[in-house]
């Protein structure tokens, strides 16, 4: 199958290029605006990682698999268009987006370029495949922070409601808690509004954060390694825990700890992706599936960290700081997750084996971590 | 009050601006988007308007009522700041919106102009408020297509939602029927988000279908007439279908007629727009109104409209083409509206006399009417 990767450079995109290209034609396109950010923020990766092109070359010489790579802008219409045309992709995996909560949160400058890059590359997409190919099918990221932590369970995507006696289904209400999360709550509507309006197929994960930076096609060698970030802007919770533990230095949860969400690991993703690419949506579809494995508290991941970290001798501490993010602290959580299990996913789960093993890939690369870049930099209510 | 207009010089803009201005200090800006557009498209309005200044200038001579006037895009974010840090609003009305369906949906190029006026109006509007005047209170125009017509009743922007035994309230679901309607589901999420977030305040306002060209001070003078069209891009179902009746061709209803909306005189969006203007919304809070005063199908109107055209000597015909918009032609339809009743709205209803008075004014312009604007030039399924 020809695939197109919109943010084939990322944390998630490069894994999957690598994933996917065993066995279908590749492509990959990034603007690099996620390395641009790490530097002027000082939130480099801990393990570094050569250019697209230079891991392309690599992953060609240790696997024989060959990726496709062009650097470029997708907010600019004349190449999303441009490369749509040339590759004529059969399904395109859009992550191409600004990732960081915290970034997003930073002010109107750092607002407005995950607003306009996040909607612009959507938009394109979404017309490009509709003027050129219309049968493709788009598999979008989305975020289980667009539903936020509402009192109610949450569905995958939908929502059927009862009111005053009559019945419709609408899409799950959405109200997250960052605006880089609201823009994807804006995505989902644009592309909503476009599936029933133009009949394009789009699967739609909402997944929850993801920990890891071990995958089989990574493991072949060091220099195709994800961007394993541990900083407050682009570092996962798990992922600056465990860089915590091995630093010596306490685990941050940030106010009471309770906050819940759906977690998942790397392997898992490419999963899911996968999945998703082999059981393409139905046209006129917009499908959705809530992409996690298990539901874990801030404090429960702590914990198992501390826990394996304590069996390995590093002496792990847990600290709770002032929160820098609005949310709530306590509160229900229990969203649905059946889809993606039905399709045939096998869950990695955060077992004591995958934390201990995440650490010492950690405690190898130790001499990298710079402790400055982990305290939140971003606060929501500056 | 100290009150800033953002889009004054449009349909709804222009006679808020002069109603307002008898008794507040008012400054208007425009970037003069639909003159372009209505040029661009042959979609000139009815009865020529003098530019911005010159209807101020024109305004203050017979009213003795000063209206400052700015020209320039909001979308643009140092002249929003600039603006906002000169002016100091206690109340800005943001209208300054693309607001064609059919504009919109017309290609790629419209459909991104559109969409990213109108989020980046919103977006820059929003941060000035946060960054200067965090008091003030900012109302929206949202409209009623936000909700599209789901087989629920609408209540006012709100919908408390119980599912599997638990409680929570939520947005009210919304499914649009063009990008620009999208848009504005767009502009209410992020709304949404920023008022929790930052605390500012908010009354969003949805708006239905407006009609009329009659105010006590657009009747002082011919020069102050808001932007009457009756073309397919800017003429809402209503003026298009009088200006039709005096033509002396049939009017066009689109598909069976079916189609049921919230109608409202220009009269009644004064009304609302300074009853809001008079009760702010609270610090915190994004107040939502339903802004309509009856609901009426499309045949319903054009009945109105023949039954008042006949007794005139008008000779009106009633003639279903094909429908050029993707949307329900028979549905359930209720809309709940007491927000703006309970402040004090006292509706104009679309009367047999004030039918009679509108066409009346477009029989004195006949002569001006271009029958070529009027047939839809852009389908939903092109």
């Amino acid at each position: 199958m020809r695939i197109l990767i919109l943010g084939g450079d990322g944390y998630l995109g490069w894994p999957t290029a690598m994933n996917l290209a065993v066995e279908n034609e590749v492509w990959v396109v990034d603007n690099y605006l996620r390395r641009r950010i790490a530097e002027a923020t000082d939130s480099e990766p801990l393990i570094a990682t050569p250019s697209l092109t230079e891991r392309a070359r690599l992953f060609e010489a240790v696997s024989g698999n060959r990726i496709e790579t062009i650097i470029g802008d997708l907010g600019d219409p004349d190449l999303m268009y441009d490369i749509v045309q040339r590759v004529q992709p059969e399904c395109i995996i859009h992550y191409a987006e600004q990732p960081s909560a915290p970034y997003s949160m930073r002010g109107f400058k750092e607002a407005r370029e995950t607003l306009q890059n996040n909607l612009n590359v959507t938009f394109n997409c979404i017309w490009a495949v509709k003027d050129i190919v219309p049968d493709c099918h788009i598999i979008k990221l989305g975020t289980m922070g667009e539903y936020g932590t509402p009192n109610i369970d949450i569905e995958e995507g939908w929502l059927d409601i009862e009111h005053k006696g009559r019945k419709d289904k609408f899409l799950f209400p959405r109200a997250a808690g960052s605006l880089y999360h609201t823009t994807k709550v804006l995505d989902t509507d644009l592309i909503w509004f476009y599936v029933r309006t133009y009949g394009i197929r789009v699967t739609d994960l909402m997944q929850g954060p993801v920990y890891g930076l071990s995958t089989d096609e990574a493991d072949l060698d060091q220099g195709l390694v994800p961007n394993f970030n541990y900083d407050d802007i682009f570092g996962t919770v798990v992922n600056r825990f465990l860089v915590q533990a091995v630093a010596g230095i306490p685990l941050t949860v940030y106010g009471g700890g309770g906050q819940t969400r759906g977690y998942l690991n790397l392997r898992d993703t490419l999963q899911c992706v996968r999945l998703s690419v082999e059981n393409p949506a139905d046209k006129g579809t917009l499908r959705i599936f809530n992409q996690f494995t298990e539901t874990l508290s801030v404090n429960d991941i702590a914990t198992k960290i501390k826990t394996v970290g304590d069996s390995m001798g590093l002496g792990v501490n847990i600290k709770s700081i002032e929160n820098p993010r609005k949310e709530r602290e306590e509160h229900y959580y229990n969203p649905t997750h059946t889809g993606l299990l039905d399709l045939g996913l096998e869950p990695n789960y955060m077992t004591d084996d995958v934390i201990a093993s995440m650490l010492e890939r950690i405690v190898v690369n130790k001499d990298n971590i710079n402790t400055d870049r982990i305290m939140p930099r971003v606060r929501w209510n500056a």
